[in-house]
């Protein structure tokens, strides 16, 4: 029943942004802004991506945005920037975010992942957290 | 010094692909095929790939193998196969595999799931290994 | 509610495949043989992609079947076939799907637009279809 | 003979951009602002782009442009705002363009449509056009 | 004039492809194969692929085949396998192919690497050709 | 030796840069902003990048620099614009870094050529470096 994945995807979108029922997406991009001209892109993203990918049993939520930040880095999308932020939101540590994008260098080669590390950059100043860095690298 | 990160190498290899000092590399393709044309390949794969980045703290080797199979998945290449091997080989559920994938719909459409299942589902049969199924979807 | 849109995503199919109640999916693959490792996926496919996606108003199925072979040359992937196929079954000419091919040239250059013609020609001979050729080239 | 196909790419993009004869290009980019470093290019685009390819029986324009509009969101190239425009001219409606950006998710993934729908809004809004809303999404 | 322009390429695909006037494109794919469904694109292939972009001025042939399977291993295309053995046409040697191709680890990834490898293992044991291994790898 | 790879590395980037002992990695971008988050980064690019793959033997350093603008070019990654630098001070002329761009239009299509266009054309007004106009083409 529609209603139920719609509720579905706004539980799996409180999970991922840490938020509360009077702004469930919180940070989360739904294409809120594009009521005007596709008013059914936002049921989409709620009800398939969310209410039904997302919400798919095979994953826990930081392997989800583990999968979701290397297909972004992979295609150089900048919903990147969205993604890393729900990585903490969920309990990805700066390394494990750190250490999935620098993954990819033998897999996207190094340009994609020195514009995906600016953006973790970025992100991490944001929130205040930071890297436990190796000895000696 | 070359020698250790040679020997860093082979060490993550044989974790990887559940392998012995006699064959370390198992099933992994590390170029060894392109000895006469190209035989510094192999060198760069062990060293850099697997005695660098595969050896890098931030990630489990079970994430290591989950953000490589993302990877592959988006760029639609065929050493798909090779990864979910070893993502089998350190652990990853057929289950975890398959939850990866087709978290992918929303960031590389269908077709490239649909690919990437053709293959999972040829190396799940020949290992013997099988999805334990969710009810009813 | 689920039951109509995967009642709707049927409808939609049969309009794309031509066929009948009996097997309303015809020709199109989606997602039947993953059954045992993602029985989720076939319902994705008929509810989202067929049953929202598909049946949504803006482009008729000439335009949504032109969109669809577009991507798939873009993106190089082996759907393209199944969709040339559905593509003459709403309508279109060959001479329309050659043309949306070889529109593509400035766009994605030869190679893309040479393995795609590959494919149309073969899927033109098992049809038993033929392009209108046009004069003096 | 150059000079036909010269000509002929200039009514192509008359056609295309609503311009006469003064300046038969409008707001299309032909390459005119490269003279100084590569004086052959825009000769390419105007005889070999329009001239021949957008010249070429087998789609109207409106199919033409839909093409166009597909290839540029698979690829994520800034090149769409201009096509999009082009589309309006050739009577593309907004529904249309938004009918066929939204058509790409199940083929190209979420984040390629929305950047697509953020250039369209943005046409959109600058056109004063609107897209007509079906009902209860 | 249209005339010159076809003899344009058709001269420089004899220079390409080491042929004489009874078979002037030798082994080089110009689309000879598509004349029942697309007859016009040998035509672009020789007037404007070689005619005017291969008979450019700015880079020598071995410098163009260069550009060219560099392209094609960026974009995992077939075509790799006809672009290899023109460059061993125009000079370039072994060593310069293989190069190339090594050349690319960082900035495509392993796997592209590996499978443009194998295609150029396969044309360099047609060709009776190798490679002049560096000491010491 | 790790110390000798590293060296290397150095060496090769003062090559590339015409850089001396006190800066040598000049305009280069090694990855070094991201010492906080990835301090192992530049250490990969030195010794990798530059210290093996850019100092193996096959192609000069102005070929090096032509295949990596040909795959920045294809990815349509920003990194254009350091490499296009880099190939000027390796001796490659303005004809030869356009004559790159330009013979891709039949592989990439106009988009990427036109956005690559405008980087270089800015890299040349930067120098003070111009083309050698073809005449009347």
């Amino acid at each position: 029943m529609t209603e139920d994945r719609y509720q579905q995807g706004l539980e799996k979108l409180k999970e991922l942004t840490l938020s509360g029922d009077e702004n469930p997406t919180g940070e989360m991009d739904i294409g809120e802004g594009f009521k005007d001209i596709a008013p059914d892109l936002s049921k989409y993203v709620v009800e398939f991506a969310f209410g039904e990918i997302y919400s798919r049993p095979g994953l826990d939520n930081k392997q989800k945005v583990l999968t979701t930040i290397t297909a972004l880095v992979a295609q150089g999308k900048p919903q990147i920037e969205m993604h890393i932020k729900t990585g903490l939101n969920v309990g990805l540590t700066p390394d494990e975010i750190v250490g999935c994008i620098m993954h990819l260098i033998p897999y996207t080669g190094f340009p994609s992942v020195l514009n995906a590390l600016t953006v973790a950059k970025k992100v991490f100043a944001e929130r205040g957290v930071s890297v436990t860095l190796p000895d000696d690298n």
